[in-house]
């Protein structure tokens, strides 16, 4: 891990998501991924206590589960707003493609296409972590049943995310059992959809038997997302 | 930070309290930090996953809101358990002091002790962080009222800690913002209770006046965790 990229986590204790703030520490550029509309405050406060200047808020996909921040936070900071191009977000910024590069300072962000859990997911890959949303949880993965979700996509966005090295630190969109962050080296084994090596079959399997209920905030989360949570 | 000291937090939602796994990745040598008795089966797992050997487990203090696995780890593993002194434990291997060093492999961890919440409370120094228990909180510090608590040396203790390099990482003991770490850097900045140079009168004044409920589960935590869990 570089020296000069430090992340730090947040949590929203509401909707159990993690919000990620990045910054390189020569020239205090900085990018939050996954922001929580009801965390702006929070955050604002946070990014100005530290001296950063906000230069990208990122959400690794139209969130089903809670409302983002990223119009708030541009309004307050000028920051850019990345979502994938599939998104069709209208409010966005930057509509980004897979191995689209941005910069923190010398610091890399690297933008990988993972759908599955909808069409428009993205992975952010920086040096020595990957930011996987709701592509890979810990020992697990976001579900494909909904908002153009796709079970051969994700098995395939998995496998390519369990191509980094073993020592890469996984930062998800969530987690329920109190887990902060895993590794690429222990998913390959321990990850129960598609660790130990699990075939398309027995992985189809097991997500066409999960029988979830909707989550319970996504009528109102996603045309709030697709407005950039200025609503 | 040292590239061989691996940290891992770990988080309960029902008490709000950060348990912290460590390990040497030469030796695979580790300790955890302030368990929670209803997360052991879980922290267990993970320590077999990851190949570990679990060398300590150890309180940042005898906790009033949630009980400690401790115990039942060393029934499982084998390992030590560190307390302070003071705490007066009779289940402890270890009861240390002030200064005292442990190894994980060629990985130092050195006690603190950081009274004022308790007259117990260590703080665990390593390689570019420091975990604090509910000595210095994130902008925040424990109280004092309870437990043989002591506002002069909490104001003292903290100032100790401020002592520790800026770019240390502070790991608290709980959050109840969502902030997951800090730094002594930023904590000698905005810290409320003592941040930004403020006198002992400003901090006894205020720390007099914070007018807080009992813990709800004072009544089985202090003996539940001076039983190390075993209860």
């Amino acid at each position: 891990m570089s020296c000069n990229l430090t992340i730090r986590q947040l949590f929203d204790y509401e909707t159990w998501t993690y919000t990620y703030l990045l910054w390189d520490e020569q020239t205090k550029e900085a990018a939050i991924i996954d922001s929580v509309l009801e965390q702006k405050d929070r955050d604002l406060k946070l990014i100005q206590q530290l001296g950063l200047a906000l230069k990208y808020s990122m959400d690794t996909h139209i969130h089903a589960d809670h409302i983002t921040a990223n119009g708030p936070l541009r309004q307050a900071t000028g920051c850019e707003i990345v979502l994938h191009s599939n998104s069709c977000s209208a409010c966005a910024t930057i509509l980004a493609k897979d191995n689209d590069v941005f910069m923190l300072g010398d610091q890399s962000i690297t933008i990988w296409h993972t759908p599955g859990h909808t069409d428009n997911d993205i992975s952010f890959i920086v040096d020595g972590a990957v930011f996987t949303g709701d592509t890979m949880l810990i020992r697990d993965c976001g579900r494909t049943d909904f908002q153009k979700g796709d079970t051969q996509a994700m098995y395939e966005s998995l496998h390519r995310l369990l191509s980094l090295p073993d020592n890469t630190i996984v930062y998800p969109g969530h987690d329920y059992k109190g887990f902060t962050s895993s590794s690429i080296g222990e998913e390959r084994q321990f990850n129960t959809r598609v660790g130990n090596g699990k075939s398309y079959d027995d992985f189809k399997h097991m997500m066409d038997n999960l029988n979830l209920p909707n989550p319970r905030r996504i009528d109102v989360s996603v045309p709030g997302n697709m407005a950039c949570g200025m609503i």
